[in-house]
């Protein structure tokens, strides 16, 4: 499985992925979920993707092979539609094609092609957009009512972001908000796992503002994790009933 | 949905189960998924359930009924078999044999019979023990390594629990582990409600120790989510990453 979370604040958007992919418990991989598409300070697209590995790179290749032959692809490039809706639709319908060219194949075998993605962008004035779209190439758009989109195993990690993200958190307070939905859900879920990928679309600049890949030896995100469990013990002990 | 914990620790077994079953999202009502079965003294013995409520209930029924007429009972009573393991059969028997009948019935319309349930009782003489039993009737145990199950929406509530609860627990903190794992789900899970039905069994007692209802106008209740909420908002302030 996976598990990854993106949030629409107004002070940009906030991005976070896991990178384990497996094929049963006896296959794991490492495996990135992140994919920037970038012309910085003109237009920045983010595609965090869970589900059938190869529906989901599948899709991705087409995606980058419609960018770059964009006369010859079916579908439009995302770099050049004129709308994030309207990238919002090249992504849903080809990742709904590729699992329909895949399907075909495993019918066979029972073996899943679900996949579903959460896309992230903002073009030069534009507004930023976040979408979720399911494995049949429709999608849903966060709002200030609900300001952040999870796809893969997303209950362990949910709790914290109810209670902490609103439109109006920081974005360093968002940092905070989806690293610890992500240890809550790495504490209890084998199959999402380290390194983690991280990114910042500041709002308005139209290019990664902070990325970064958190790998499993990292002190600082080590420290939080420990520091996280401390805090809910402490609370825990201090709460009576 | 549903939401029922138990953890089996050395003082005691505490469980908790939530009350709400919906046939679809427009069709919600409350029902006891908590059910006692005490000689005390000699024997007590508690089933929560989630699942399928009219594999359930039929599944109580039959229990019952064994109980009281052991000898024309197919399956022999919960209320005489010589160990807890012998309990464990009996039930899962039952359940799956309940499953079978309804399902037969529920060919054409796809509706699922899953259901499953935790068994936690002790009798005189015997060890405390604690099953996690199957739609199938097959069941797993809690053991020191993992002291606590769950059925149902398990996911939200699971990462305090990894957090806090080891066998040396005592059964006051258990009391507030398993109720701020409920607030977590109630939070972030419409299919899970209020009112809650709680109790435990203390150690060598063969006895419900402590029995609750938890309406949701309860003061004690709302305080404590209360506290909690501001205890992970103010652990969350002070990390620093």
């Amino acid at each position: 499985m996976t598990y990854c979370v993106g949030l629409l604040l107004k002070a940009g958007m906030v991005l976070l992925s896991d990178t384990r992919t497996n094929a049963g418990l006896d296959n794991i991989a490492t495996y990135r979920k992140m994919f920037v598409f970038e012309e910085p300070g003109e237009r920045c697209i983010t595609v965090l993707t869970a589900g059938s590995l190869s529906v989901t790179q599948t899709t991705i290749a087409r995606l980058r092979e419609a960018i770059e032959h964009p006369d010859t692809a079916e579908d439009a490039s995302i770099m050049a539609a004129h709308t994030m809706l309207d990238v919002a639709e090249i992504v849903g319908a080809t990742l709904a094609s590729v699992r329909h060219d895949i399907n075909s194949k495993m019918e066979m075998s029972k073996v899943s092609t679900a996949a579903s993605m959460i896309l992230a962008g903002q073009r030069k004035g534009g507004a930023m957009r976040m979408f979720l779209i399911y494995p049949e190439g429709n999608f849903i758009e966060a709002t200030e009512d609900t300001p952040y989109l999870q796809i893969g195993e997303h209950k362990y990690g949910k709790p914290i972001l109810d209670r902490v993200v609103t439109p109006d958190t920081t974005l360093e307070d968002a940092r905070k908000a989806v690293l610890l939905s992500m240890d809550s859900t790495l504490r209890s879920n084998l199959s999402v796992g380290m390194p983690l990928d991280f990114a910042v679309i500041a709002k308005d600049a139209c290019r990664i503002s902070d990325q970064q890949r958190i790998e499993p030896n990292d002190e600082d995100f080590r420290a939080m994790s420990q520091a996280w469990s401390n805090a809910l013990r402490d609370g825990f002990l201090k709460i009576t009933i």
